[in-house]
């Protein structure tokens, strides 16, 4: 299945998703070199048709853009440092999870050494990769964005967000918040309900739905929040959300309190501050404004 | 729209909510005898075609079953004690958020003034009431839940939890919980966007279909749980879950980091203990035995 538009890509990283990227990219018929600091990970892909390097120097010399997904931000320079010279004029799109400043200071860096730069921040777990539902969010050069957005598309759905390539990981970052407070708060009700016998799985086939319907709301609170009026009418108060219920049933169920005692912080911060009257949506000042 | 089986209700308490109830028993024929505390709250549904009672004992003396939807347990009984003589024989059904202990309490409270109990938790605002996505969750008695099944049809999706008056709350403010936690989640991702510019409408657009695809994974969470065995492979590990970038970029960002902390918390303290290598969803492990 190679067709006259496929090109040469090194993947740098072959990690569970360093390796899903890499698969994608070897199915749809590209000339696929990857490296991998300790050796072995290659052997599945080598086997699919990908080269495999000895060397990051030696992958970046086999030319195309330069896939990075290693382990952290200080996994990226290291390996990468070295190879400041040879990179100059290459393209390096780096979907390693970093902060959004590390993806700044990196694009600072490719930058200095005359690489255009795309960093991403990928919304998936690997075996989603190439399937429905995985998203890949990118920032940085547009140039390279668009270049090589047919690569990027084989792995999920491609959405830029501009030229600051700290952008992709602060959306990253803050949808993955989003996600992992989700979390905390579906195993906080299955450890509500647990000591009464229901199993997490009854309870996953209630909460899923619910919780499913309840992100219907995040739209009115976003209106609210970016009106900047929390006294609109209509709104659920903050006092009416005082959550008291629900960490005394936690305790009476005998388990933790502190995931909702954390949502009580926010709203009563704002009530002692004089809004009690307001809309829920405004727990969101007691977040911008550190207590 | 009278019909030979529509019957005689009694609605004590009309705030948002018992107005709700009430206005979705008039509109479907019913008798609807209704009392507040303060006056005034009857007015719209005596012009619907409901009777106002001058007091709680009056609207309890008008017969069939008693809908009570009050501020808190407190009220329930401050507004119920008295009348304990008169509900001999009749039908309670408290649908006033309470914890499961208080419903309990409540219940055997019936059980000894000789009334049938009934408790319900509404997972509804009181615009949703009698429209698509309303669900009222019931425990206690299985003979009233079925004998009035269609009143409670009128309201929502209507499920019943079993003899225990305590289980319908505590699924209440466990799906509650869930739905807080999730809130304070998006207010902290759009907490951390909102520096770089993003209004809070943009971020809710993404992270609304994010989270509901992120539910997905609640019951590969759950049959962990259920297993009790957190090492059975292909999940994502808490040392992997550590959520340093998470709380680093919220730090960057100058927002609160109490939201994503909490969660770190419930990491370590399963990391700490020496589960790194197992599966995310022993999460609910720090929940369970509290720290």
């Amino acid at each position: 299945m190679t067709h006259d538009d496929d090109i040469q890509v090194s993947v740098l990283g072959l990690g569970e998703m360093g390796g899903a990227l890499a698969a994608a990219l070897v199915a749809a018929g590209h000339r696929v070199t990857v490296w991998n600091r300790s050796p072995g990970r290659a052997d599945r892909l080598v086997a699919q048709g990908a080269r495999a390097a000895a060397t990051a120097g030696d992958a970046v010399r086999a030319g195309g853009p330069v896939i990075v997904c290693l382990l952290d931000h200080a996994s990226v320079r290291e390996v990468l440092d070295p190879l400041a010279a040879e990179l100059a004029g290459r393209t390096l799109v780096n979907v390693t999870t970093t902060t959004p400043a590390q993806a700044r200071e990196t694009a600072a860096w490719a930058a200095g050494a005359g690489a255009a730069y795309l960093d991403g921040g990928i919304m998936a777990v690997p075996r989603m990769i190439g399937r429905p539902g995985a998203s890949v969010l990118y920032s940085g050069s547009a140039d390279v964005f668009h270049e090589h957005r047919r690569l990027f598309d084989l792995w999920g759905t491609s959405t830029y967000f501009g030229e600051d390539a700290g952008m992709a990981s602060l959306y990253d970052l803050a949808l993955l918040a989003g996600m992992y407070v989700m979390f905390a708060g579906f195993a906080h009700g299955a450890a509500m309900v647990a000591p009464a016998g229901v199993t997490a799985g009854e309870f996953a086939a209630m909460a899923a739905p619910w919780l499913t319907a309840m992100t219907g709301a995040f739209a009115g609170f976003a209106e609210v929040i970016d009106g900047g009026d929390y006294t609109v009418p209509g709104q659920q108060s903050l006092e009416f959300s005082d959550l008291t219920y629900l960490v005394a049933a936690s305790a009476d169920q005998g388990v933790s309190t502190e995931v909702v005692a954390m949502v009580q912080r926010l709203v009563r911060r704002q009530v002692d501050a004089g809004h009690g009257k307001e809309g829920f949506a405004r727990i969101i000042e007691s977040i911008r404004r550190p207590g």
